[in-house]
């Protein structure tokens, strides 16, 4: 194929959308789309739908729709694939593309925060990960899931606050002000009224709480600020685990990132930088890393 | 209905099995049948079709196949009812005893634990949770299910040291003998191949790693012992709270309970007694309280 036929793609899946974005040799972005969850660990064929629908609507919002997806040279970076186990089911894909490079959602995040140069992100929002590129080798750290890991993120959050809120309620520990401000947004009274609200609550219910016990916090409140600083030491520490590779920069990318930064220690907060781009121009960077024209 | 045809049924409903006891008006046990799960919060239906299947289990054990249900006064504690809802759907039941009261898990528990007089109970097995029965008051603490709650009982150890393993693994801890002998257990060498086993893990999986880190503890691993001493802990703070109400009896009862109870504060294990009877025992208490001929 001549090379004026050739265009890369960038897949940034996650659990509750898919964005791809659309990029000319030189590196022009010329379309984007959003669509539904791209995590296979909750279903392999719903990930695939959506990472073609969002191509879709990318070669549509870029008025290309006539191109086939076998000019697109593909690359992804999604949620689950960290697990062997889901990233083989995703590369067995008989997938339409022209060719495809299958990383994780953390590899294109900070691919894109250091513009595909080294470096090392952490991401917070409803999980907590880190990961490095440093000298071609990547590394990934934390991330385990809901709920044994990814503290220092939303749902950890929220799910600490409401463990610590029903033993204040039972009178096994000091009741704060969080408490009856967590009581009133479950709209609860008692412990067993909380307990059938949260009953299977997903890690996205929880981390719902996440902004109101980082108000609480940043007001002094006992329980939340001690929940809070819990969580900043894990992503300090992880901060720490990560400057041993020597990336020579440092982000902090994710919903809660701007809200928790001030509570990491102050060594760190000092070695954090802007990410230059999003996790999608990331994708699109691992696309031409890997197939270069 | 004559007296010589009243018999009292006791149903100790659980999430795993349901047990019945059958006794006559002079309290002599009749027999005895289990059948499958009866916590109607994961199913109305299953657990009064379990009810009912060990109901027949019981009288086809005391060779009493020819009476009819309604000639049985049924006392029931189900795990689950705690919750209103969940207590209101089976109290809407309609039916085939002449006539059911339908109490907790719990409050069946410390009715056998001090022959149905005054006293209270912890339970820890799978869950964690207390009770006390004083002057007429019934009182509930703690209990409020996985993951949020139930510290110190066996679901939430092997959470702990599953989440506290994955924390070591990443090098962000210290990594002790435990983590290699958890790691052994799952047959895994990797976090990612740990999340891939755990995934979706319900609690009695998380459970039966108790006995190993009871195990661990009891050697003095550092890990195994502080995780141990922290639910050991929130025990006695429960028992501390159960006292309060001045029961004359506390007992301590399920499946961690033996193990545990050397990790107690010594106060609180200097104010243990062994339990006079089983929960179903108690079941027929309840019903005989209720329902006096």
């Amino acid at each position: 194929m001549s090379q004026q036929h050739m265009y890369y793609l960038g897949i940034d899946g996650g659990g509750s959308k898919c964005k791809a974005r659309l990029e000319n040799l030189q590196g022009d972005c010329l379309g984007e789309g959003i669509s539904g969850p791209a995590n296979p660990v909750r279903g392999v064929e719903l990930a695939q739908t959506s990472i073609l629908e969002a191509a879709h609507l990318a070669l549509k919002d870029a008025g290309l729709e006539h191109l086939s997806l076998n000019q697109l040279y593909a690359g992804m970076g999604l949620a689950g694939v960290n697990l062997p186990k889901y990233r083989q089911m995703m590369a067995h894909w008989q997938h339409p593309f022209a060719k495809m490079q299958i990383s994780t959602d953390l590899h294109i995040a900070c691919l894109g925060a250091h513009n595909g140069e080294d470096g090392a992100v952490i991401i917070t929002g409803t999980g907590s990960s880190g990961a490095s590129v440093v000298k071609g080798n990547y590394f990934e750290i934390g991330g385990h899931g809901f709920p044994v890991g990814d503290c220092g993120a939303g749902a950890w959050l929220g799910l600490t606050a409401i463990k610590q809120s029903l033993k204040a309620l039972d009178d096994l520990s000091t009741r704060t002000p969080l408490v009856d401000a967590l009581l009133a947004r479950l709209n609860c009274a008692t412990p067993q009224e909380v307990v059938e609200v949260i009953i299977d609550g997903k890690p996205a219910f929880y981390a719902a709480f996440a902004p109101l016990i980082m108000e609480f916090a940043n007001q002094g409140d006992e329980m939340a600020s001690a929940i809070v600083t819990e969580g900043a030491d894990y992503l300090s520490c992880m901060a720490r685990r990560l400057l041993q590779n020597q990336p020579p920069r440092l982000s902090l990318i994710g919903g809660l990132a701007p809200l928790i930064t001030p509570w990491l220690d102050a060594d760190i907060q000092a070695r954090i930088s802007a990410p230059f781009a999003a996790p999608e121009v990331g994708a699109t960077l691992l696309a031409r890393q890997t197939f270069p024209f």
